[in-house]
Parts: C-alpha cells; sequence; structure tokens
C-alpha cells in the first residue's frame, strides 16, 4: 500500500477500490448522526433560509440565529447527504429540498419529522434486537396496532401534507360518476387526505373517514379546510369490527394493510368486499416491494419498521396482495405509481 | 401520472424519475434504523451465521436463536444496505462483511459499536442542535476533551482492532533503522495499536505510548500480547502539558489534532517538533477531506461528529494541515492512504 508517488499531496484514490473498506459499516452505525443532522436542519429552519437564493454559512447562520461554524458544518453534511449543492462558499437547495423542506412550499414536509421521531418509533427501533428474536414487535401492548394508540393523532397531524400531491394522483386515477351521487370509504382516514381529494375532485362524492375517535378530529379540521364538510362524515373504531355500511364505489385502503398478517388483511378485505356496490373499486395504497423483497431500498426498507412496531405486519409484495385480493372476492389488481411518493395504489375490482 | 399500461402489473418504472420524491428525506429521517438494524445484526450475530457459507433465514435464525420472520426481514434490511447478497432465498456475506463483521475474521469490528453507540456519542447527537447554534459541542466540560474523558478506555478496548491493517501499513510507509536503537512516541495511543505496529516491525524500536493513565492500562495489555513489553513504555497526561521526552525518530500523531482548533495543533505539533530528533518524522493519521470538504463523504462527514462532541474540533484538509506543519517547524506533508482505513498519514520531516 505504499504510495507510488510520494511527492504528490493527492490522495491515491482508486488504490482502494478492491481493498476491503469498513466505510459502509461506519456510515450505518452512525446512521443516527444523519437522523441528528436533518432534524437540527430543520429545526434551525436551514432550508428556508435558502428558498430564495444560495448563501454562504455566515448568511445561513444570520438566518438560523446560530453559529457560523456549526451551520457550515452542518451544511457540508447536508451537502454531501444531498440536501444541498454546494459551489466555493455558497450552498444551494436541492431540487427535492426545494419541494420538501423549504416551509414556503406547499408540499414541506418538516413536520413528518415529529411523527418519525416520535418516541413510540424510536423506542420501538432501540428494542429491535428483541423484536428480531420474537418475529414482531418487543413493545407493550401489541405496538401500533394497539386500540387507540396515541401515535395516530400525530400520524394524522403530521403526515397529510405530504400525502397530498398522491392523493390528488390517485383521485385521477380512479374516475367516479361527476353527477350522480357517489360514496367514498377511507379507511384509517388519519389526516383524511386520501378521500379528501375524491372529495374535491368530484362535487357529487360524499366521503366517510374511518378512524379511532381522536383522530377523527383531525380530519374533520381538514375537511372544514377544504370546504367539503357537508360531504364528509366519520365512523369511530376499528376497521375490523365496526358497521361499515354499503353501497360504496370505492374504499380507500391507505397504508393500513401493512400493520397486519395476511389473514387478517383478507378478513378486513372481505369486509371491503362486502361494502361495495357491484363493479366498486379496492385503492390499496402501499409500500410494496418488488419480489425479491430487497428493491427499491426506501419501499422494502418498510418492512423493518413494521417488525420493529407491529406483532406481524409486512411490506407485502404485489403477488402476495394479488393473492390477497383473490381470496376476498376482488379481480386482480393493476398497480399504479403516485406522484412524489413511494407509495403505489393497487386498484381491483369488486368481481 | 396515469399508468400508460394499466393491465401490466409491473411498476412503472422511471416515470418519476425527475419528479420531486420524499426519499432521501425519509432515508435520513430514519437513518437511526440503520443504526437499530447493525447493531442487532451484530449482537445476534447474523454476520458469523454466514462466515461458511450462504444460508436462508431459517438457517441463520437456529444460529441467532431468533425468529425465521425476524431474521428474514433483519436481512432483507442488510441486503439493501449491502452487507448482504440474497440469491433466491439465500443470503451471502459481501466481501467488506466477510472481513469485518464475521466473528471468526482477525479484523472483526463488531467492537466497535460499544464505541460507537455509547451513550457519550449518543448523548452528544441529541443535542446536535444545540452545538450548531453555538458553534461547537453542547455536552457539559468540553465533551471528548475533558481530561481523563472516561470515553477513552472504550476506544481503546474496542477500536484497537480495527486499525490494525492501517497501522501495519503506516509502518510499512516509514523506514526505521532495524538495528540502531529508535525511538518512536505514540501520541493520544488509546489501545497503542499504532506504535505497537512500529514496536513489532523494527527489532530496535523503543515505543512510548502518551495518554491518560486509565487509558494505557489498555495499550500495556496489548504490548504485553504483543510480547514487547520490554520495549514499550508509557507517559500518562496530556499531550499539551506533560514531559515528552527527547530525540524521537518519529512522533505518531493518530486521530487526535481533529479534536482541537488550529491555534491549538500548532502548539501541540511545535511540542512535537522540539521531541523529534534532527530529520526525525511527524506521521499525523486522520480524516483528511478534499478541499470541499463535502467528499469523500465517510471522511468528510466526520467533521460533524466533531461539531457534536468537542469544542472546536475539525476535520481538516490537507492545505490546513500543510499550513499547520509549516508553522511549526516542518516540511511539506505527503499524504498516503492505508490499508482497510478510511484515515490517511500526513508524514512530514523536521526541517
Amino acid at each position: 500500500m505504499k504510495d507510488a508517488n510520494p511527492t504528490s499531496p493527492a490522495r491515491d484514490a482508486g488504490a482502494k477500490t478492491q481493498a476491503p473498506s469498513p466505510a459502509l459499516l461506519f456510515d450505518t452505525i452512525n446512521g443516527y448522526h444523519q437522523t441528528a443532522a436533518i432534524k437540527a436542519a430543520v429545526e434551525l429552519d436551514i432550508f428556508t433560509a435558502l428558498a430564495d437564493s444560495s448563501a454562504t454559512a455566515d448568511a445561513i447562520a444570520r438566518h438560523a440565529k446560530a453559529s457560523p461554524r456549526g451551520v457550515r458544518i452542518l451544511c457540508d453534511f447536508l451537502t454531501l447527504l444531498g440536501f444541498l449543492t454546494k459551489s466555493g462558499e455558497r450552498y444551494s437547495l436541492s431540487p427535492d429540498s426545494a419541494v420538501f423542506l423549504n416551509r414556503k412550499s406547499p408540499a414541506y414536509a418538516g413536520g413528518t419529522l415529529e411523527f418519525l421521531l416520535s418516541g413510540h418509533l424510536r423506542g420501538a427501533f432501540d428494542l429491535l434486537t428483541d423484536a428480531v428474536r420474537k418475529g414482531g414487535t418487543a413493545q407493550a401492548q401489541d405496538g401500533s396496532v394497539a386500540p387507540e394508540h396515541p401515535m395516530w393523532i400525530s400520524f394524522a397531524r403530521n403526515m397529510g401534507p405530504l400525502m397530498a400531491p398522491a392523493a390528488g394522483g390517485l383521485a385521477e386515477l380512479i374516475a367516479l360518476d361527476p353527477v350522480r351521487p357517489t360514496k367514498v370509504l377511507d379507511i384509517a382516514a388519519g389526516h383524511g387526505a386520501w378521500g379528501l381529494a375524491f372529495a374535491k375532485k368530484f362535487p357529487g362524492a360524499q366521503v366517510v373517514a374511518l378512524d379511532w375517535a381522536p383522530v377523527l378530529e383531525v380530519a374533520r379540521e381538514n375537511a372544514r379546510a377544504a370546504g367539503v364538510q357537508q360531504r364528509f362524515s366519520t365512523i369511530a373504531g376499528s376497521a375490523f369490527d365496526v358497521e361499515l355500511g354499503g353501497n360504496y364505489d370505492v374504499v380507500l385502503v391507505p397504508n393500513f394493510l401493512h400493520h397486519f398478517n395476511t389473514a387478517d388483511c383478507i378478513r378486513f378485505l372481505r369486509r371491503a368486499h362486502a361494502a361495495l356496490r357491484s363493479g366498486g373499486k379496492a385503492a390499496i395504497i402501499e409500500f410494496v416491494p418488488n419480489e425479491d423483497r430487497t428493491t427499491p431500498p426506501g419501499v422494502a426498507g418498510f418492512s423493518l419498521i413494521m417488525l420493529a412496531t407491529t406483532p406481524e405486519g409486512d411490506a407485502y409484495t404485489f403477488a402476495e396482495y394479488t393473492d390477497m385480493l383473490a381470496k376476498s372476492g376482488f379481480s386482480a389488481p393493476v398497480q399504479h405509481s403516485l406522484p412524489a411518493s413511494m407509495n403505489v395504489a393497487l386498484v381491483a375490482a369488486k368481481s
């Protein structure tokens, strides 16, 4: 490993290309540094300081009321992660940061940190070794699927804005009659964004949101803000137990099934099937990894969250959802991508 | 975003290539999931289960005394991170995992988690927003550079094996007279691996290790294990204050200077200069980012650790070290890569 050109100050790049490297190991052990860096950047509103133009660490520090040295080191880290670009001493927003991390953007997603870094989720990962031993969450009381778990209020309050583009995209995918009265059931509605996209697009659509009672307060607020409260109603309780009503044109199932085992998914899908009118559609919005379960990374990685936080949940593949839908009386699903989302929609008709 | 081919079950890959995506944001917020996953894998010894051949989740689970379902989800996650490969249902070690994560490997680095995930380091990152505001660690008592900080005992106990290949590489780079008695001073020696590599290679070398007294216990154990205790002695105390002795052929400065501001680095380097014989060499082993301070990622990212854990430390560039060395009476340094390490060595002669 001697430097072939000992008079050169340059890094002898390439010499170690095939040599063993602990770089990935350290990056991964230090994953929590990334969490801390993005949290600090959002708390100090670094990205909004760059909303209108590039800036130096000194200028950003004035906006953030922070130390220039601290901001310089943080911004270099945000640059190497890909959130910023750096030219000379000036930092600029990446295109994705301009959309999701600038507070002036309608798709600002900084609020998601409150949910994604909640004590419940962090605590679940502190117990991950035990979860692997057990094959499901090591948290008390079934983790996130415990009845009325308070984390869903934080979910509803913080994750809605991020879902809006995808929800709008889904409403474009499913054609409801614009004149005739139609009915949409939104399961585990949370913020209500999925159902509300249908209410906004289709003036004849009645939307029924189902969730735990305290969570529905958030959905109702959002319905009022969207001006569709006259066509918005709610059902409080468990999607497995409460009366769902009937004759729906669409049942939306957004990021719900991944919390359960396949038998429970089928049990729920049969209830959804019974609640649909003939020819009605189920739209399952989900993290659907490829059949190898390891790609795409952000989607396949969702499975670990289910291991950490639920007794038996998983990120199911297209083949698995196709099988569950067939066993519940549905046609084979069609998979659609959704805007600005790692979720896809699987749309299947009541057959 | 409608699916152009609604009968195809395939993901319409590529459609979102240029569209905004929150994927990087979520990956980064969820960085702590990566920390938890590698910690669980090391605690359950997943990698050693694959030391001799590929295996299914069921077989790994028997070795790990864990649930097949939990192991399958964890191994899929380790695969998407790059630690494993997956073919059908069988997982295999990546080349780097075989070197660093298999307990049967002499370069096994699983012990580094105890140091890198210590309460001290995690606590420093919990206070990162405050550190950015302040421009230095928000921990009490100057963080990791407080006198006799106990974290250095964990460092010495856990980080040594990982450094052994790089230390051996450094001893190859610096030619000491194999016959004449020579003297090597190892600053902030910790585990002692850097100095011990010289003791092992050069039978005439006397090695003097400097560190806090409780840390030197670990270095002495390692000197005994290497069978060089007759040529190994210690100096307890601060490298800025204690008597260093003189007439050294080499002063090793491994991962020490990054804890301090440049004025203190120069102050130390002048002491090292005074302790060297004429023509003797300083070898600074360090994380040295490129001049842009954002590449290579693993190296440039080290700066954030110094922000979180020290009052004024940093990952200095080659130009900055060249300047500090010039101001301390040294020649311009030559930079060498080191085996299996993100560190490089900057070697400069007393001029």
